[in-house]
């Protein structure tokens, strides 16, 4: 009951403060649907179908395929307007075996996982000293004399924040630390895993080789084994390490972009669009990443379609493919519709875990503020509040605003989001159903608003 | 200096209330002791180095002749006035690769450990339907055409309890679960494992086999994975898996009991001993199992040790051999011990993870109990609280009151052990350093007074 006075006097307050961007039906009718989603199992039943009934899902996979088979089954059951799967080209690397252990002074096995397209070592795998640096910089600045010959490990440590803001300065190491070990002669790299948990989990994730540099295999060890091998190396023995990985480029596979849509009532060739991505990295199930997603952004349209009330932009939900190996979906999926881009009202994604959503942020013509305030506003009862007009979208849609289409970011709570990410802990248990309920509530009424609202959202602020 | 007005207040109280078991010199003594043990890093040294140096050392392993090297050299350079070591045999189970996966309806890999003493499976591995129970019991009440050909999963999951009560319930399964599926024609025996966390770490641990019934491969699954199996088996299809484990028994080995003294000023030939064991499952370092147990144990008769104030008694610190695997070192301590087993003044293990202490129990007799009162009085300022008297005194101690040796439990707070427990995820960064130096404050205090107790504690309550 309070929450519904705090609405109506949102509601009062926005309506005497700005022209009206929503018509009275439209803003009646988010109750509706904020009421409806708050008492709703079906975002929590989609997850626990694709997590169980699919569960790892890497790109180019047998479970890719059963993912692309699930979503196009569910998306049709759910009884959206139209259903289609977009092909798109995918790589197809294959983790195989990968095993590692401390050979001197102290032998004891490690417990790794192969970066995303590493190559494998040879059979008998790669042993040598291992060379510690703090990070990529310091690596960079290092003497080729250290290096050649050596394991490179790079020590950095990501820290944990609500928004993730961690990630950045640590997971340039993933990317880019094999090439930079390589250019001084390593013979692999092995990085402090890219997460905030200190369990003994590697966290995976991609790695890049360049045209002309030797490539080496690289993995991640999970922290606590990384603050093994710091414990040893901080002792006067030189310390060796064997790595062994069975990994593989296997060539390209099709994979698809599934997407599913509510058609306009009013502007049916005016698009909202809600991503995520189906796809997951292969030793978890991809619970939060981006199972989650999925889930939100099919029940958030869901919601709308079964409440009954037609929104007048079509909203389309899009399901990538292949995000974790580098937005190969989302790619795909702008040069596809390059055509229809501007026809994209504005787009958002959920790819950071089940929530809550904390922040609604935007990338919108000035003139539009006022809206998108309008919309924070009423978010505000799910615990919204307003950020920023300069966001990114999330990954599948960050390559969009360089076409000028509008983004919005719908931030979830990323606080423990690292603990799991790209890891085989990323499983059902890891998800609040509540957080994941609110999130797809926020959602639901944010593509609902976005379908209804009165005012272009273009031209955006130019992207950096 | 609040904790040491209140110390000084309960020495007062202690010395009112009873005849005094303890000299003035004796009592005034545990201050300086308590002062010295709670600025020491002398416990977490100890398990640094056992686990960075020595690292997994399961019985009949490299690991476990490492540790016995470290223990003998860690305990000389200590300075205690005997180290020395004596024979076990053991038992050397190899664990090898152990793979699992769900091959129908919705194929996809389990994350298992096999269980300690377990056969392997043939190399092709052993596939079949999953038939689910909950618990031990109903497996025993199932008609054989229900479990015959097919793969026993036992799902019962284990509940947190500060004093790790939730165990003994569940842990049968594990025990005894492989044998009551064999007996009704079972292939294979999966558990869920007897943990209360909720990450894909599988908990081992030991499991028997009975004469006369065939013996079948067992493991468990993580909780994590018994979760997503439960998911599956809810559904309408038949749920197969496939088993691959490469374990194997390869034979007896000889570890070693290791052993320290500080030879007592008065009563060199009466003993207070306390142990922890040596050995650790293999997929973790033992950190909290049992390297906490030997930190707090050693230390603690280290402290007393360089105090430079002799006990009256002579303080035996036990580190067994083998406990894991059945407390094999305990039983052959015990053997060969036997004519010596009158002159043990009183016995307690560390064995709980690194605590902090909360209680001391005891299984002394009736006239001492105004004694070991007192002795918990001289342990509140450390936060411990006084328990009964039907202590068991810890896993290796269990067997000697049953030879009347009296026994002391001081209760290490388990609300976490069982997040670890026998898993991979047993590690040096699960433990607080400040616990571990409360804890071993805690042993310091309680070997001191029982070195310079001047009360019988014989004869003890009888066991049941």
């Amino acid at each position: 009951m309070r929450l519904l006075l705090t609405l109506s006097a949102a509601l009062l307050a926005a309506q005497t403060a700005f022209a009206a961007p929503f018509s009275d039906s439209v803003l009646q009718h988010t109750e509706d649907l904020r009421h409806h989603a708050m008492i709703s199992h079906r975002p929590w039943q989609i997850l626990e179908s694709l997590t169980t009934e699919v569960g790892p899902r890497l790109p180019g996979t047998e479970g890719d395929r059963r993912a692309v088979a699930w979503a196009q089954e569910t998306l049709n059951k759910l009884g959206f307007d139209r259903v289609y799967a977009e092909p798109v080209t995918v790589p197809h690397w294959h983790r195989g075996h990968a095993e590692a252990s401390i050979t001197a002074p102290f032998p004891q096995p490690l417990v790794i996982s192969a970066l995303g397209n590493s190559i494998g070592t040879p059979t008998a795998g790669v042993e040598a000293e291992v060379v510690a640096f703090a990070d990529l910089q310091q690596l960079k600045d290092a003497p080729e004399a250290d290096v050649k010959g050596k394991i490179v490990f790079i020590d950095n440590k990501m820290e944990r924040y609500r928004d993730g803001r961690g990630y950045g300065p640590v997971v340039k190491a993933r990317g880019k630390g094999a090439v930079e070990a390589a250019r001084k002669g390593a013979v692999a790299m092995l990085l402090r895993s890219v997460g905030t948990d200190s369990h003994r989990f590697a966290h995976t994730g991609m790695m890049r080789y360049a045209d002309g540099i030797t490539q080496i295999p690289a993995a991640a060890l999970s922290n606590p084994d990384a603050d093994q091998l710091t414990r040893m190396l901080n002792r006067p023995q030189p310390v060796r390490v064997k790595l062994q990985l069975g990994s593989e480029d296997r060539g390209p596979q099709t994979s698809y972009n599934v997407i599913a849509e509510i058609t306009g009532s009013r502007y049916p060739d005016e698009i909202v669009l809600i991503g995520a991505h189906l796809d997951s990295w292969d030793e978890g199930t991809g619970a939060l990443d981006d199972g989650a997603g999925v889930a939100i952004v099919t029940a958030a349209a869901k919601h709308i379609l079964e409440r009954g009330k037609r929104p007048q932009r079509t909203i389309r939900v899009v399901l990538f493919a292949a995000e974790e190996v580098g937005l190969v979906g989302a790619k795909a999926y702008k040069a596809a519709h390059q055509q229809e881009l501007d026809k994209l009202y504005i787009a958002a994604e959920a790819d950071f875990g089940a929530g809550p959503v904390y922040r609604l942020d935007s990338r919108v013509n000035d003139s539009a503020l006022p809206m998108m305030d309008q919309v924070a506003m009423l978010l505000a009862p799910l615990g919204v509040t307003r950020g920023g007009n300069t966001s990114w979208g999330g990954p599948d849609v960050s390559i969009l605003p360089e076409a000028g289409v509008p983004v919005a970011g719908l931030a979830l709570d990323g606080t423990d989001y690292f603990d799991f990410h790209h890891t085989a802990d990323d499983t059902l248990d890891k998800v609040d159903p509540q957080a994941l309920r609110q999130s797809t509530a926020v959602y639901t009424l944010y593509a609902w608003l976005m379908a209804n609202a009165e005012q272009p959202l273009r031209p955006i602020p130019p992207v950096e």
